[in-house]
C-alpha cells in the first residue's frame, strides 16, 4: 500500500503563510479509476501565484478552501494506469497535482514528457515545472506578445532573477534589446549580468531607486515587464516612453497584505501623454499554445543562446516552508522541491 | 487695417485659470507672407486639454510660455490668401489657430470646409471643432479602435455629456453596447437618456458611486472610457470583466493640481486578473485618419442617428472664463465661442 503525503490548508494565512498555516497529512493512495492514473511525485513547483490561491480576496481562479489538498504543479512518474494514452514509467507533467506525494489524476490533460526525443532527451525533467513550463511559456507570451519589443528598446524586468525574470531578460537579449535587472541582491544582480542583462539595480540597497533607474535607462522605458508591483512599479512608471508597453505580469509586493489597500500614484496622466498600453497577463490564455514556447526556450536552451537556473530543496516536506522563501525572495532561479527521480 | 485681439498666458495658473491668467492684447494684423493666409475668425472651441498646455508638468506637446498666444482650435474664413490651394471666402479649420481674432496662418495644413458639398454642406461650420473634427476622431478611434465595443458589451463614460462623451456613448449604442452614462448633473443626465444611454450616474450627487455603478452595470464593464481620472475611474476599475478595455482618454479631475500628488489604489492586481488592458488614447496618432471619422459621424448625424449638443458662448472676451467652465464641468455639450458669421 502506498502512502500518499498530503499539504492541506490548515487556515487562510495573514501576511506571510508559512508552516504552521498548512497540515500533513497521511492517506493511503487511491486506485485509479477507469480513465485515471496512479503516480509518484518526482518534484514540485513553488510559484507566487499560490499566494494568491490561499488568500480570501477575489482572484483568476476559484481559491483552495481550508482542509482542502494546497494546489500546484509537479512532474510525477506514473505507476499504475488506466488511462490509454499513459503507460507505467511515463513521466507528466500537470498544474493540477497539488501538494502530494502519491496522486490518483484525471490521464487526460497530463502533459506526457518524451523522454526519447526532443526537449526532454537533453534537458532535465523538472524544467517541465519552469522554462519548459507554465513560467517560460509566461515570460514568452507576456514579453512577445504584449511587451512586443523592438531592437533597441529598453525592457525593464523585476524580479530579474526569478522564474520568469530570468527568461523575459535572456528573450530581451535575443531580440536585440536593452535589458535591466531589478533585483533584492547583489548575488541575484551579478548572475543577472551573467545572463546578459546589460544593467541592473538591487532595490533593497539602493537610496535612489527613481535616480538609479534612470541612469540604467538613458533613453527611457520602452517595455516594463512587472512581476512585483508597488513602489517599483511607480519608478518605472516615470520613465516611460512614447507608446510603452507595460505587462503586469505579477503583484507580489503585495501578495501579503491582501486587504490592506495598496495606495500609490495614479499613472493615468503618464499613460495619455505617452499613448502607452498597460496590460494584465496571465498563462491560462494561451495555454493552448505551450508546445510554441518550450519549442523555442528548448532550442535556445540547446543552442547554448540562453541559461536557467533552478533552486532546488530537497524534501516534500520543504514545501510551505519554501513557499514564504519565495514569497520573500530568497530563492535564487526557479524553486523546485525534488522528491524523488524517475526509474 | 484690421486689429488682431489675442489672449496671452500671463503666468502660469496655480489650480483652477481664470480671467487672470491671461491678457488681452491688440495688434495690427500681420500681412500674409508667400505661402500664408490672412483670417477672420468665425468661433473659437475650448478644450480640457488646455489645461495641460498652460501647465508647467510634462506633457505631450510644448506647453504656452508667458507672453505667447495661447493655443486652440477655432473655424475661420479666408480674407487673402498668398497660399495656392485657398481663395478669400473660402472657410478653414485649424487646431493650431490659437486664441486670435484674426490669425495670419500658414495656408498648408488647414482643412478648408467645403460649403458646397460633403458635411458641411448640411451641418453648422462650428461642428469642425467638434463632432466632425478633433474631439469627434477622438470619441471615434478611441472607442473603437482602443475600447474595441462588442455588441452586448456595457461600456461606461465619464464626462458622458461632455464633447466626446456624448459621441462615444451614441457610438455604444450603434454597435449595441449598453451605455452607461456618469455626469455631473441631473440636466445632463437626462440628455443622454435622450442620446440613447441606457442608464446615468449623478457622480456629484451620488452617496455611494460604487453602489449605483453597480446597479447600473449589473454585467460588469466591459469598456470604460475615462475622460475624468480620480475616484471614479477607481471605482469603475473594481467592475471591470475578464478582459476588459480602459481607454484614459481625459484626467480632467487633476487637471488642476498639477504639482500635487494624484493618489489612489494601484489597480495592478485587478488589471492582472481579469488580464484586461488600459491604454492612453491621443488624437495626434489619428491625425491622418480624420477623414475616416468625419465621414462616418457625419453620415450618423445626417441619417437622425446620431445628436450633438453644443453649448455656444458668445464673443472673443468670454475665452478664459469659457476654460474654466469647462474645467469645472459647467458646460453642457462641446464648448464652442461665436465671434462672426461667415460671408
Amino acid at each position: 500500500m502506498t502512502i500518499n503525503r498530503q499539504w492541506r490548508l490548515k487556515r487562510h494565512p495573514e501576511g506571510m503563510p508559512g508552516p504552521e498555516d498548512f497540515e500533513l497529512v497521511e492517506e493511503p493512495q487511491r486506485a485509479p479509476a477507469d480513465g485515471e492514473v496512479a503516480t509518484r511525485v518526482l518534484n514540485l513547483s513553488i510559484d507566487p501565484y499560490m499566494r494568491g490561491r490561499i488568500a480570501q480576496a477575489r482572484s483568476y481562479a476559484r481559491g483552495v478552501q481550508v482542509g482542502e489538498t494546497m494546489v500546484g504543479g509537479a512532474v510525477a512518474q506514473v505507476t499504475e494506469s488506466r488511462f490509454p494514452g499513459l503507460q507505467p514509467g511515463d513521466v507528466v507533467e500537470t498544474m493540477g497535482h497539488g501538494w502530494q506525494t502519491a496522486a490518483t489524476l484525471k490521464g487526460d490533460g497530463l502533459r506526457r514528457l518524451d523522454r526519447s526525443t526532443g526537449p526532454f532527451a537533453k534537458l532535465p525533467l523538472s524544467y517541465a515545472n519552469g522554462i519548459l513550463g507554465m513560467p517560460g511559456a509566461t515570460a514568452y507570451f507576456a514579453l512577445l506578445d504584449q511587451g512586443r519589443p523592438q531592437a533597441g528598446d529598453t525592457v525593464v524586468v523585476s524580479a530579474a532573477a526569478g522564474a520568469v525574470g530570468q527568461i523575459v531578460g535572456q528573450i530581451a537579449k535575443i531580440k536585440g534589446c536593452r535589458a535591466v535587472a531589478i533585483a533584492g541582491s547583489d548575488e541575484k544582480l551579478a548572475y543577472c549580468r551573467q545572463l546578459g542583462f546589460d544593467a541592473g539595480i538591487n532595490y533593497r540597497t539602493t537610496t535612489d531607486l527613481g535616480a538609479d533607474l534612470k541612469a540604467a535607462c538613458p533613453d527611457g522605458i520602452d517595455v516594463y515587464f512587472d512581476n512585483v508591483g508597488g513602489e517599483i512599479h511607480d519608478a518605472c512608471m516615470q520613465l516611460i516612453n512614447l507608446h510603452a508597453r507595460i505587462v503586469i505580469c505579477g503583484t507580489i509586493s503585495n501578495y501579503n497584505r491582501m486587504g490592506e489597500p495598496d495606495l500609490g500614484p495614479r499613472n493615468l496622466r503618464l499613460l495619455l501623454i505617452t499613448r502607452s498600453v498597460m496590460s494584465g497577463f496571465l498563462f491560462t490564455d494561451y495555454a493552448d499554445r505551450l508546445d510554441e514556447a518550450v519549442n523555442d526556450l528548448a532550442g535556445w536552451l540547446i543552442e547554448g543562446r540562453m541559461v536557467y537556473r533552478e533552486d532546488v530543496l530537497e524534501g516534500f516536506e520543504t514545501m510551505p516552508g519554501a513557499l514564504a522563501r519565495v514569497l520573500r525572495g530568497e530563492n535564487f532561479g526557479k524553486q523546485i522541491i525534488h522528491v524523488a527521480d524517475p526509474d
